[in-house]
């Protein structure tokens, strides 16, 4: 279990929001050559050139998407940049600069807004982009962080969710499943330390679901790679609500079906393990758990060949035509319907659920 | 008074993110060319051609910036963009886009954030600025808007607020001062409703300031009569801390100093009984009260002429050398030195204060 407070501990107040600023943009630079100019003026400049801009955002609230019980700030900073690249990424194009806003009670130090910052920077630092913006205020209650993310992809290479066809293969990178599982892992340790705070966690074997539900990685590099093998997916979406849910805006925006075999889909060994500890299904982790980051697009079957020299980039299933629906074929040949379960963060009673 | 409820109250629980978004974006439309994928996808595509992009954010949070008590949620929402616009005007720029992203408590109804959405999309309407993307979501407490603004201007005419020089004028639009008079009007009116719910607000007399208060005006029409005259200001930015503070701002950047004389500060006659009452100097309020979202702008003196033909643009003083400082000029012909006393939202007890 993480504090938010580290052991030196500057009110905010005692610097000002300014001063706040200056700490937090201290040894800034600017890698990307779209930033004509970032932090420092009313708004940043920049300049894709002949390419398209792509903006996304994504806001974070203390209590509704993390816990600062099991989150490190350093790892919720880098989490908060990763989401919004992510979107970028699978748009076809290249994440170039953010803007980051922050609400901070006053429960939190300069220290820990630091902390926090450190994790932001390390994720712009390892991707290249740039921080050109951004608000620094004080909330009410908790901690609010706020990102828009900025990026460019050539005029003709833009992806949408809308192009899939019949006969598309569908295709992921990476595992799915694990982040979720790494969720429930951690809200368990959590109440077992609550209810006997000297139990040490057990999280040693486990530290690659953590890992994934604490840490996930923009898959910039997929990107990169389809590009060197002159792939251009027809639809592509990031699986940030599960493959159910995320393949069901792709089938709808293009107007199609889709065919996900249970076989294809990949899942990580502790993944499966931890599965079944929790009595739950692998493959429902995988369809409905949220927060994988990993990529889901459909891209013409006359790639398979190259797709199967990609490391890490399964085959998960096909496109089929909009009257045969949404289905998993199961490992037994049956043919199951999916339905959409992603995140939902307002339910009856008004409470945050992640059902 | 207001209320954040209004009578028919659905919670958001029943129609879910989606269906709240779904209500949320109905009937909108894309006005600006350079909108090429708005709402639906990852990230929205835009196309800024051969201009350069200009991006900006700000967050508001109930409690912090405003008060619910006293502000209708339709003026909110309208001011919510004003005051992001205004920071895309100040480059010299022209708004096309805007991300919005709301996190709203149990307390809100769907029918409250539909209010908040009408003045978000008025905005929207009056100024030609899509909604391209945001998010949606539920807080532990109270509400928090976060917009980001984008849009774009030629080149060789993005106004940075580091290129004044010395025999530059200072011009500003618009009159200053009133909307920190509507506020401490506001403010007033709140307390003698807590201490006497039965007394009705007295506020008829002071529309002009309360207006400014609640609904301000990004100035797109100075940006457009400047550059109809091809007037290119060499540095801008805009009043949302005062005049003093945001002066500050562009003499440190271009490295001057700067003269205001008092008596041609514009202070609207309301403002200026206004501040009696309250006991206060006008040009105090003028200098040090924030929110009027006028431009500052410095610009060559040999557009003299052409300015005075402008209604609604006051010269305020000119650039002096650095050395000089920045001060006002008192109608008695006495040099008072400036010091910032912008907005300030941390303080040493960690409340939020406006001093």
């Amino acid at each position: 279990m993480t504090k938010p407070e580290k052991s030196t501990s500057t009110p905010i107040g005692a610097i000002g929001e300014f001063g706040l600023i200056d700490r937090l943009t201290e040894g800034l630079y600017d890698a990307s050559d779209s930033t004509i100019k970032g932090i420092g003026d009313d708004a940043a400049v920049l300049d894709h050139a002949d390419r398209r801009t792509l903006v996304s955002t994504d806001m974070l609230i203390e209590g509704i998407h993390f816990d600062l019980a099991y989150t490190p700030l350093k790892h919720l900073g880098y989490k908060a940049v990763m989401v919004n690249l992510s979107d970028i990424y699978a748009m076809n194009g290249m994440a170039e600069q953010i803007t980051v806003s922050l609400a901070l009670s006053n429960r939190f130090s300069v220290e820990a807004v630091e902390e926090l910052y450190s994790g932001i920077k390390l994720a712009c630092d390892q991707y290249q982009v740039d921080i050109v913006g951004g608000d620094t205020t004080s909330s009410m209650q908790g901690l609010v962080i706020s990102i828009t993310a900025m990026g460019s992809a050539a005029r003709d290479q833009v992806v949408l969710r809308s192009g899939a066809q019949e006969g598309d293969l569908l295709c992921v990178s990476g595992d799915l499943g694990a982040a979720y599982l790494g969720l429930q892992l951690l809200e368990r340790e959590k109440q077992i330390y609550l209810e006997a705070p000297d139990v040490q966690p057990d999280l040693e074997d486990q530290q690659y679901l953590v890992q994934r539900q604490l840490r996930p990685l923009a898959r910039k590099d997929v990107i990169l790679r389809l590009a060197e093998l002159s792939i251009v997916p027809k639809a592509m979406i990031d699986l940030s609500d599960g493959l159910a849910s995320d393949l069901m805006h792709i089938a709808r925006q293009s107007g199609v079906g889709a065919e996900i075999q249970e076989d294809w889909v990949p899942i990580h060994e502790e993944a499966k393990l931890m599965a079944m500890q929790f009595k739950m299904d692998p493959i429902t982790c995988a369809l409905s758990g949220g927060e994988d980051y990993e990529l889901l697009f459909a891209v013409d079957h006359r790639h398979e060949d190259a797709l199967h020299d990609l490391d890490d980039i399964s085959v998960v299933g096909s496109v089929k035509p909009k009257e045969e629906g949404i289905y998993l074929l199961s490992s037994a040949g049956k043919r199951h319907e999916i339905i959409a379960q992603g995140w939902k963060h307002f339910n009856e009673g008004g409470q945050p659920s992640n059902s």
